[in-house]
């Protein structure tokens, strides 16, 4: 210990930041906004006047040495659940206790010797906001934090810390400081004494307490993640690797709070931890993790769909100083995962099937047909997402009144217009079910991704419009989210809405329209021909048959002329362009099969990113003047990757891993690029192949050593322009 | 009219805007975010195919000429009451009939002829999105907007329109298109019909409706405004000149919010304008109007007190491609008032005063006492304004349950933490009285603004703070708006908080807190001994007394040893210096009263912006250890600027307008900028003085010619860096 001749540096004046604002005049001190910053308190603070002389401190407190207790196998990370993190330093969760270990030069006399623990985070430290907590653990404080003398041993007192359940969540550091009647005395800065705290879905005074053991295993602790894509009646998976815990990713997921210069007084409520990283998961407004890039070209970084996980992305964005390109709303949803479960907030990535994109607050997608029941391409605008990724995570609401706490979405994809700003949520999915779209953040926008109506119009020639078909069911028809504990998809459709044509579904939906979320209120024409469409799942490069059913209910004979349009569509459900176009005279009978035969070549050249095709079937019947409308968006099924692995599934030992993938198609694949990860396994790796001839095999093999016992996956992905979403996992059980 | 060979060009295909995103395979079509851009309607559009050979179109209707009755003595203005607007074009306000007279080639035929009459508004219009309104005026529509004949004569038609009281507000194109078999024929576009449609505080069904005549005059006609400062014991005005009818001003706040990129089918939600302009009047995140600086120095730009009014600010910025530099509060508060009224939404500026800037969610402003009782000026970080102005808007919230409309705060200066973000509001008055701060947007922000503790620690040793006292009255003292018709003050402070010490109080303060807003919950230590510190009025550069009172409530002797404190603040509570630091041990019989004198001298070359000071008085009674404390600020008055007029106050007629100001220091000022305007009178003159000796008087005459009948204000400033807010104006009657 050496002396310092500084009086009260833990507070010091007020100094130009990093943030180019000028504080003078208008506050008395920069908010801090930064867990890295941080003046060093001082070793010692007198009181008042020192004696003159060398002080006479010998017959007080002296510390020899402080142990954290933070190796995987001591209390501490067992206790708390993070024994996971591939993190030297002590990491505990908030509102519960923690132990550390002081060495004195001799036994502590609690009745004379009186020392602090002080957590301190950030710079400006002050206790009243919580940056700056001095813990005296001999007496009874009426502060939120606890600290007790769990036991003494000779020189050694092992001291039990509980952090406020309500506390800042970030990097502390933290002091030992000896009170004696000349000043304090403190233990040096050292960076390996730096207490991680996070927050606690196990303890009941938090927050985002989960009472469910094993949905805090999925939502908490699992890194190996399955997202769904495709069609609704059809649905595909890609898996995700989440690596939460991965060296690295927690101090990343700090960095991102820290470049929104989030104010560390806040960073301990979890609603706005969790708005804050909505808008951060991407690039626009604000310097953030993912650059959007919805073209088809991704010459300049890497395409969205070859991505197998979160950690490369976030290393990479901590280390740079800019975005990752490129994301599409998986991507977004798959690292806002991370973030979110690296803190500790239970979180989830679900799936929206038939997501409407709605821009201005009414529930109403349009098509326009002109005045032969063809649909109008020029003003048709509006799309519906195939389907849509976002994130939800489970907090309760103490910003709003009681009963919409619980699973709340939050969305970091950038939309057009969220409240004018790139970033969507927390919005209570209680709330959303309820038509609750009050209260914030955003509600309105996410109601209406899952209750739009899709509304046909007939443009007359004067250029008014007159809805003529309401399909109330096609959009939010199904929400989907990874099981818990199995690969399998979880319907939550039900957590978001009522069943259709209940007395609830209606109350929902007016009570909502009372928010402003208003839907078309006309009188449709009477219909008695109904039409459906179908598509057996379909391997990218086949040939396949369109069906369409026609139900004739009236006991007339009815005839009409179907124009049946086939377009290669964006997962956005934004048209790329229109393959099959043909008009086709149906009579109809009480029941009606056509058969439409679509030829691969007619489509296969024309696919972008996710292959999809979207089928529109409009028609007029002749004798009603009736509009019969169908839809049907067919997934392309693409070949899966192999993936094997040999060697002894052991902790530290070398295994080799082996991918494999054969070009089934007529065409050569060029500039392909593979990637493989897994969690507590390997980091990405990544290899490109500039031609994989058709009919030709690649194999791919790679050695790595666990890191960690338990079960885990390996996920691989194959990515090129003409072929994307091929996607492969194994899972491995590594022995201890 | 020509033949044009196009196709339906009134729904182009996507291009790339100024925007920079790329839309391709995330939308069909960009956003239409701005009132500027737009591409043609075709002036002729085919059905189908056309015959061969000119077309027989001689039988139909031509458009001879069609007349906007746009002059202020016209039907139009008068009714829609926007008469006062320095525009030629038409502008009326929505869900409110107004007429266009259109002259055909031949008498109209009601049964044979049709004709549309077209508004269009942005690029991309559509039907559904409300930026096509294709409008016959000879059948009923279901639309929500009404077209009507009011009149045929000769070859006249006289046409009502009546738009949706909801729709679009800002400058749309307009058309008159005549049906014939072959297709639409179309006027040209011609800038001259274009009609601006505003929010309609005089119609029921506008969601700005405001059933008060007197008071819509105040908040949406008024252009002469008054902004209350100084300290809560002792009120200051300035003038502002609002100036929403000048010339320019309505473009310039259409500009604004196509600079926000705001989307236009958003631009009818008086919540959602609102919320865009608090976010866009200052420049940070977004390009927007004003840049904030409390710095004490406005060299690159005007000083914040030197402006007398909104127009100069607004046409700089439509102008430019920049902020305009400088504000503080009341300049954010004025321009967006501007903007406010100019649009048609009722709109005032308020004054808080003691103004709590809250950055972390508590009800709490924290001041730290040494063991001693004197304020450790190192720990106190918290400062409270010693006023604050925002703005109110009126509008019903059909977002949030019933009850919650009216007015609602919107404050565009930007503070730390407003979400994040540099915004704040539109929050319900009513709400934040009731502490139902749960609805959007931000209302437990402006909760804490008016119903802060200050709260007083004690520091121990040990470094742990011990509340001592809380005094729950400071903060929001007042709120004071201009009254209506009046130059006073109304009191508005009950609408938003119960009166002190009710049963209302501590169940809205109850209320608050389950809703996050927490507030400090310690016993504090007995009080028998109570501290009042006051002054009389004082003009800048004058002596003065300090006041303190102490009563001594118990039977007992009691002595203490006070800290008087006196510092030079910025009207934002942060400390410029200290310039006062004295004890004095007082003994406390029951009643006590201990004068305290303060030198000019002590204090006058150390004065910064707003000439305030601040007063903390704390002591330590010896006998009980009581703390008591007491605060006071000084706000400074400053000299009056004296205007006079000559001439015939008449429209049109010359007038000339002196300025006078005698300097009553003992030091000369330098570089002394004075500026005067008057709404219909002139626009805004700026003058600079490079010296102002001691004694010696200023007189600065200038020339006008009124531009309109009726009362009106002129208003002048003077500003240097010695000596700011010095105002004058006077109300002149102009004859017709």
């Amino acid at each position: 210990f050496e002396w310092i001749d500084a009086r009260d540096t833990i507070a010091p004046e007020g100094h130009p930041q990093r943030s180019t604002i000028s504080h003078r005049g208008r506050s008395s001190v920069p908010v801090a906004n930064s867990n890295t910053d941080g003046k060093d308190v001082p070793e010692f603070e007198p009181f008042g006047l020192m004696p003159r002389g060398p002080p006479p401190l010998k017959e007080f407190l002296d510390i020899w040495d402080v142990n954290m207790l933070n190796q995987p196998n001591e209390i501490n990370k067992r206790n708390h659940h993070t024994h996971l993190y591939a993190t030297e330093n002590l990491i505990v969760r908030r509102g519960q206790e923690f132990q550390i270990r002081i060495t004195f030069d001799r036994p502590y006399k609690p009745t004379q010797d009186h020392f602090l623990v002080e957590f301190v985070i950030g710079s400006y430290p002050q206790v009243s906001k919580g940056t700056y907590i001095p813990l005296r653990v001999d007496e009874e404080l009426s502060g939120s934090w606890r600290g007790r003398v769990v036991q003494t041993m000779d020189n050694m007192v092992t001291v039990g810390i509980t952090p406020a359940p309500d506390c800042i969540v970030g990097r502390f550091r933290m002091y030992v400081a000896v009170i004696t009647p000349y000043g304090i005395r403190r233990t040096q800065k050292d960076p390996s004494r730096d207490v991680y705290i996070l927050f606690n879905p196990w303890s009941p005074a938090d927050t985002v307490f989960l009472n469910d053991e094993a949905e805090r295993d999925e939502c908490i602790l699992n890194e190996s993640g399955i997202i769904f894509y495709g069609e609704a009646s059809d649905i595909s998976v890609r898996p995700w690797n989440y690596g939460q815990f991965e060296y690295g990713v927690l101090d990343a997921c700090l960095q991102v709070m820290d470049r929104a210069t989030m104010p560390l007084v806040n960073r301990g409520d979890a609603v706005k931890v969790a708005r804050m990283a909505s808008a951060m998961m991407n690039s626009k407004d604000d310097d953030g993790v993912l650059v959007g890039n919805w073209t088809g070209d991704y010459f300049y970084g890497v395409a969205p769909t070859s991505w197998t996980g979160s950690v490369e992305i976030l290393l990479d964005y901590a280390n740079s100083n800019q975005g990752v390109c490129y994301a599409q709303c998986w991507v977004y949803a798959g690292v806002f995962n991370t973030f979110l479960r690296c803190l500790g907030i239970p979180a989830r990535v679900v799936s929206n099937f038939y997501s409407a994109h709605d821009n201005d607050g009414n529930l109403r997608t349009d098509i326009i047909l002109d005045e032969n029941g063809k649909v109008d391409k020029e003003r048709t605008k509006d799309s519906i997402w195939n389907y849509h990724c976002w994130n939800e995570c489970y907090m309760a609401r103490t910003d709003l009144p009681q009963g919409f706490g619980g699973w709340q979405v939050v969305d970091a994809t950038p939309q057009e217009t969220s409240d004018g700003l790139y970033r969507c949520g927390p919005a209570s999915v209680h709330a959303i079910k309820h038509g609750q779209v009050c209260y914030p953040f955003d509600a309105p926008f996410i109601f209406a991704e899952v209750n739009s109506d899709v509304v046909f119009y007939q443009r007359n020639k004067n250029g008014t419009l007159e809805p003529v078909r309401v399909n109330k069911s096609h959009v939010g028809r199904m929400v989907l989210t990874k099981d818990i504990g199995k690969e399998s998809a979880r319907d939550i459709t039900s957590q978001y809405k009522f069943a259709e044509d209940t007395e609830e579904e209606r109350t929902v939906l007016q009570k909502a329209e009372e928010f402003g979320c208003s839907r078309i209120q006309s009188t449709l024409p009477p219909a008695d021909v109904e039409m459906k469409a179908s598509v057996q799942d379909v391997m990218v490069g086949n040939d396949f048959q369109l069906s369409l059913e026609f139900r004739n209910q009236s006991d007339s004979h009815r005839t009409t002329n179907v124009y049946i349009s086939g377009n290669v569509v964006y997962y956005t459900g934004v048209t790329s362009s229109e393959f099959i176009l043909k008009t086709q005279n149906v009579t109809l009978k009480p029941f009606e099969l056509v058969i439409v035969d679509v030829k691969s070549q007619e489509y296969l050249r024309k696919l972008v990113d996710q292959a999809n095709l979207h089928f529109i079937i409009t028609g007029r019947v002749d004798e009603s003047g009736q509009i019969i409308t169908a839809m049907h968006v067919v997934s392309l099924h693409t070949p899966k990757l192999s993936i094997k692995v040999s060697g002894t599934a052991r902790v530290s030992e070398e295994m080799l891993v082996t991918v494999e993938f054969t070009n089934p198609f007529k065409f050569n694949l060029e500039d392909v690029s593979v990637r493989m990860e897994g969690p507590g396994l390997m980091l990405a790796k990544k290899k490109q192949y500039s031609l994989i001839p058709t009919n030709s095999t690649l194999t791919w093999t790679e050695s790595f050593k666990p890191r960690r016992s338990g079960q885990a996956w390996l996920m691989a992905s194959l990515d090129c322009q003409a072929l994307r979403q091929v996607y492969g996992h194994l899972e491995v059980n590594i022995q201890p």
